[in-house]
């Protein structure tokens, strides 16, 4: 496997992680300045956007994600992926989850300094009607 | 503007037409052998699976799209764009129509003959609240 495709590799994997740990900090070293998330039924969020998002769903929420890479394409400067995502969501208060299924494209720009970024993403989420 | 950019914005809007058309021959002339399209809450689909849903569609609902470029990326033989969608369906045995707004990022790859085709889409498009 060529070094960029396992460099993302790492960086999706860490993506997860961060979510599920609610380590923002962590996240927001993972993304370009310029990012733009698309997410059903909101509006596209920004690097702000997503971290106001981010810190109130934590707060109100466990959140535990998974996903699996199914495609992962590095072309130049530039790669994308595709991935098969899950999301188990749970007040903190109690109560049952709230299950979501869907998949994602995320597309990563390679740093001057070598590092991959994300870039722009959209996800197809939705409560999964399977449970 | 640089001539691939304007190919792909040509693209884009020969889609939207062949869409509002029910044109599916033109819309595959459009797309990769490999195309994948992610849309919330359904399994993703291919070159067979687009055409049976379009088709099928088609024959029940009048189709309406509409799609604003907001960024077109070109870098070397792939391409990124991300688009303001809006839809209005309308079932042909009558009713009112029902809106869907969202967005869109789609990835395009340059043929060894230089056309640029689709090749990868996801959308966030859900129905309109606002309405």
């Amino acid at each position: 496997m060529a070094s960029d495709e396992r460099e993302i590799r790492t960086v999706h994997s860490i993506w997860s992680d961060a979510v599920n740990a609610g380590d923002l900090a962590r996240l927001l070293t993972l993304v370009a300045e310029d990012v733009v998330f698309l997410t059903p039924g909101q509006a596209p969020s920004d690097r702000e956007g997503f971290s106001s998002n981010f810190m109130a769903a934590h707060q109100q929420m466990r959140i535990c994600c998974a996903s699996e890479l199914e495609e992962v394409v590095v072309v130049g400067e530039v790669a994308y992926t595709r991935s098969r995502d899950a999301l188990s969501v749970t007040a903190r208060g109690g109560g049952e989850a709230t299950q979501f299924a869907g998949y994602r494209i995320t597309i990563y720009r390679r740093q001057p300094d070598g590092r991959w970024l994300l870039a722009r993403d959209a996800h197809t989420l939705s409560p999964d009607l399977q449970d």
